[in-house]
């Protein structure tokens, strides 16, 4: 295929055949997919195109889960807190959910795992004192204290697969409720591996099995009433992996069982955003390693077929762990990401597969995400594109990714013209990009910064779905940020830390909230923590601590690396401690205004010595603390922005001890640039809607390079 | 005397005998005093006065301290944390602090309390491994964990007692430094009662020994740079009681040890607004008990001589505790308070002496106490005294007080004739409103409101300090507006609230920051607590709660009344959980924007049955939840001012149920009134500076009463 041809995945759509393959010609594309709600018809997949296949595979079996009813997946829940006014108290169980989503399962495997806790004084109650009432579907308690508040934590099998319940009452749909099978099953797994063998061998025309995902989805528990219709939503979470057998084998393998609280936990369930108990990370551990067992079951049989299988990473992606220890023995050929952002396309870029691609927004549908239009009156599908893909775009210039495609109607996209142009040359951009890693990798600043928090690498670059899901989290804007700039990027849990992972890092980043995974919360009651990056930065390295980096209560100060740092967070213990009177000594190149930095009232200098580099209304924003031959930089939070990330860069430049005149970076915020060394080529991109002009200064004098809005241009430096 | 003189206490001034029984006239004087800085002629003395004499008993014994310096006040100091970098490491211990006003205590006594810890592990390192060099004033210690951080507890005497320190540092004065003697030695104790003996005799012409104010003074600890002066000032503190005497004869009397580590308390010291320790609790029940008995002892030495003892409470109060259990065994005749707010004038009312007598403000010095200009240049003594005059007038309609009086300087009121008019003004309408209390109480609304937290009323009406010491804290806030209001007033612990407090109770508030005394911290890690909070509230009670009230980390909700407030606050763990939508719906009477609540993103609905009353841009600030008969109401903070008052009495009002048209209350926020049912007597007050109408409901119909701007009027209803 020629330059303008290739790596680009195409939603076709029967009854729209010369649309299809008239815009798979003008944009390039060299395979063409399904997509929910679309079919491929034989004109389109006897044209010449590779062609993808999507298959959810434990959805669409309502006959046979009809008939083998137990294999339907399930979760644990529990009832609000009921309030006892006498010695007995009676909890209905399904007041709070969404009755159409779930189904109690009383069966006596079930309701081993149930539990009933006295929730005041944080107990469980004994079995003795309880019983379910299956007609009234009410459990009563008695014997309880009065005026303390019980709970039931119950197994329910998730009887509406979860994207389907979506789609279907967002668009009003009468269809079936499409119902979900769990794979645990024996049975489950022997019928799945026979049907995909089935149509594997009834879809010759396919080369490409693209699995939506696996088989388990995120966690996304419906509420009865329509003011709180979502109860629960957790992209990363593990609740709806769950049933009596599951935990048989987990106690089997683990030696040990988990019982109803180590799901509920108090009716927080195990939020991806708080580090994970030692419970949990087993849990983790033992369902990645069932989903990778099965998972490479059904990728033989793809193989056998001579087809190639790729994994769509969203949805039912739980126990998957793309950066999972066992991810790679399931044999995946592809990984796809849907992406908004430029921390996703890294995500993706990554990932141990051969083949990377990015499934581009928006969708071809009426409504986005948010239920705000897109290809219908009101939507402008050309500026959500542009705005993704420039956010995309200097991910990509880092780290190179095969293919990018689009999914959906593609009848819609005929009252866009415009759209349909700018994805021509959206998609020659990439081509490139993409053209610009084949002769090796770009050039990075002699920086490496590692981020730290509780899940380190497994999740690399992501916290938990998407930008607009996670952005109260200082660190998705961080990340977002370190996704387009020349610097290494490690991402490194506490064990690493103890593990000596630091030995050739220059920067470490915590960022976060207290008590939160990315901040570590409880992570850092281990003073090895500590020891280890407390001498880390007295020999020479740099701590950056955003919001409440290190905070666990308990220690005599709140920031656990508040030595380092110079300055600490009251509680409200210091309330009676005299403050110290600083001058603001700002630092050139970090304008902290830049990174929108919050006032945080309860920020105080610990001894005096930290500098005071920005201030608000007479607390500190910004400060950098001198220790041993390191040091250590506190920010009061984060924002993602053009000026945001060139802030961020100049502060790791200051961690590192570099200056500002650094070969191969830009001077212009707005402008970013990477280069090239085996080739010599240096590619400018403007992130900006105003035209640009972009200096780099290089080996051989400064490049000059004038941008059109949102542009890119490409320059040979030797 | 007549209507017109009695009840105030005069500052005389020595050199200024004309102008001294001038105003004393004017003002109505009965009594004349001296203060610090002044002394009294015999033509003062000899013309007709009742006479106080100031005397702050524990100084002006510098000569009897030389020769007994063992006896001079102690306190456990805290050294900055040091990392060590190797296997040893150097404490330097008076680093931080003011050179003159501490001396170390090595002596071996004093060294066998002296603590070395790990302030990484949070564990103190065997004594063996220590030893403290006196040439270097340094601690070394051997055999550390390199990377972590060792402090150094030890004992100091405080050779400069701290108010003279202040007054001598702010003014440049030359003299020499006062010390200060600890009567917890028997021999201080003998020279102590033979020196007042002496005193006494010496002072025939006084009436009235004024102590100022007994032995031990709050917290004060200065440092050694002028960037940070003053490192920590609490005025509740016991930190300045300790001595090596102290711990062994506490160990007697309780058989067990406290440490070093029970008053440096990881270097937060025991802040009084925490909630104290069962540690800290004993020992300051240990020092009140040994404050009374000591002091006692000096009273029957006054009453010998025919005088009468008055304590002026303020300063070295600590240990005296005017809602102690032991308070009145003292046997003081009398409690003077000085005042700026009314929450001071009513802890002062309620103590149980014979007379109360108000300290006001502005103390006739050249500069108030946060340094601005008084009587001088720039000052405005007159809007000070009567800013201040309107935030006590309206507690002095609801509890009876004996006495006012001045302190400072007189001849300094010589340049500001208005403020002498306006002393003779509000010195008339004190006596009126004394005169209002002869007859009997004043009428309350049928609403007996407790507040609750961790002191209970040990610390009635005060949290620790002045309102703009404290003025971060919602409790002083609603303290302040209480203090006003016609309602009956309690103050309880958790304690009480256990032992059955709540019967006769309609409301009960909880306000305050999260892990403090005043919100009660781990006072609700008790069960019992929330137990009969929950069936009192069921059974028709109100629990308000304020800020962050019930918060206890390691429940299932964050605010342990959540349940019967209908919300909670999110510290992170429920950031994946959906929030409930809602309608506001206004309550009549409570325009939330009058105690201007602060907006708290963290706060959700728990189970969407609370009612939103009010909002900020989408977040809750106002809401009730009906819970049984009763009700939970929840505000997100308190700010007072007479609008805000005004709506805390109709909050009370709908706390119990009662509707607006009692009687007896005003309709012009800006406006309060009391009545008087033994007499018929009513009094309104004006606390604006515009001229108001206040309409006042009565069994006998309306009261239409003008009040000129600040004004005071009074009539008869029967």
């Amino acid at each position: 295929m020629d330059g303008q041809t290739g790596g680009f995945t195409l939603p076709g759509e029967s009854g729209y055949e010369d649309l299809t393959l008239e815009l798979a010609k003008k944009w390039g594309a060299d395979v063409i997919r399904d997509s929910d709600g679309t079919r491929l018809s034989p004109q389109i997949l006897n044209a010449g195109y590779d062609i993808y296949a999507t298959l959810c595979i434990i959805r669409d079996h309502n006959e046979w889960a009809r008939q083998h009813p137990h294999t339907q997946q399930q979760i644990f829940l529990i009832t609000n807190p009921i309030t006892a006014t006498g010695d007995t108290v009676d909890i209905p169980l399904m007041e709070r959910y969404f009755q159409e989503q779930f189904s109690i399962n009383a069966s006596p495997e079930a309701m081993a795992f149930w539990q009933v806790y006295d929730r005041t004084a944080g107990v469980p109650v004994p079995e003795a004192n309880w019983a379910y009432n299956p007609n009234t579907r009410t459990v009563t308690v008695r014997g309880v204290t009065p005026w303390r508040r019980y709970t039931v934590s119950f197994l329910a099998f998730r009887v509406w697969e979860e994207i389907n319940m979506y789609n279907h009452t967002t668009n009003h749909w009468t269809s079936e409720h499409l119902t979900q099978l769990d794979p645990r099953h024996p049975e489950v797994q022997e019928y799945l591996l026979a049907w995909l063998d089935n149509w594997c061998g009834e879809h010759q025309q396919v080369d490409v099995v693209r699995f939506t995902s696996l088989f388990y989805n995120f966690a996304f528990i419906w509420g009865g009433d329509q003011r709180n219709k979502i109860l629960f939503s957790d992209w990363a979470s593990y609740d709806n992996t769950v049933s009596p057998l599951a935990l048989m084998q987990f106690k089997e393998e683990t030696g040990y069982s988990l019982t109803a609280e180590d799901f509920v936990n108090k009716g927080n369930f195990q939020v991806t955003h708080w580090p994970p108990t030692a419970q949990k990370r087993d849990y983790m551990a033992f369902i990645h390693a069932f989903v990778a067992s099965f998972g490479k079951k059904l990728v033989d049989v793809v193989h056998r077929h001579g087809k190639k299988a790729y994994v769509f990473y969203d949805d039912s992606w739980v126990g998957m762990e793309p950066y999972g220890e066992r991810f790679s023995q399931i044999g995946f050929d592809g990984l796809i990401k849907c992406v908004f952002s430029g921390f996703e396309a890294r995500l993706c870029a990554h990932v141990p597969v051969e083949t990377h691609e990015l499934r581009l927004h928006p969708y071809l549908f009426p409504v986005g995400l948010s239920g705000a239009p897109t290809f219908m009156p009101g939507g402008n599908p050309t500026q959500d594109a542009k705005k993704y893909w420039i956010s995309v775009r200097r991910a990509l210039l880092r780290a190179p990714v095969q293919r990018i495609g689009l999914g959906g109607y593609l009848h819609l996209t005929r009252d866009f013209p415009d759209f349909c142009d700018y994805i021509e040359a959206l998609a020659n951009e990439f081509r490139e990009i993409k053209a610009l890693h084949e002769g090796g990798e770009p050039y990075t600043l002699p920086v490496h910064v590692a981020v730290l928090h509780a899940m380190g690498s497994l999740r690399s670059w992501s916290l938990s779905g998407h930008f607009h899901e996670t952005d109260k989290h200082d660190l998705i804007h961080i990340n977002e940020a370190l996704s387009g700039l020349p610097v290494k990027v490690s991402f490194l849990s506490f064990e690493d830390v103890k593990a000596g992972a630091l030995q050739d890092v220059q920067a470490v980043i915590n960022a976060g909230a207290a008590g939160t995974a990315w901040s570590g919360g409880e992570e850092w009651g281990d003073s090895r923590v500590t020891e280890a990056l407390t001498r880390w930065v007295h020999e020479g390295g740099t701590f950056i601590g955003v919001n409440e980096p290190s905070a666990l209560p308990g220690g005599d100060t709140y920031l656990r690396m508040a030595h380092v740092l110079g300055v600490d967070l009251d509680t409200g213990e210091k309330v009676c401690h005299g403050r110290w009177a600083y001058d603001v000594a700002p630092q050139a190149g970090l304008p902290a205004g830049d990174a929108h930095p919050a006032r945080k009232e309860n920020l105080y200098l610990t001894d005096g010595n930290a500098r005071v580099l920005a201030e608000d209304n007479g607390v500190p924003v910004l400060t950098v603390n001198a220790f041993g031959k390191g040091k250590g930089i506190y920010l009061t939070s984060f924002r993602q922005d053009p000026k945001a990330a060139r802030f961020l860069q100049n502060l790791l430049l200051y961690a590192a001890n570099l200056d500002g005149g650094q070969f191969y970076i830009t001077d212009n915020p707005y402008t970013e640039c990477a280069y090239y060394p085996a080739t010599g080529k240096l590619a400018a991109i403007n992130m900006s809607g105003d035209a640009q002009t972009s200096r780099v200064l290089t080996p051989g004098g400064l490049l000059e390079i004038p941008l059109a809005p949102y542009g890119l241009a490409t320059r040979q430096v030797k």
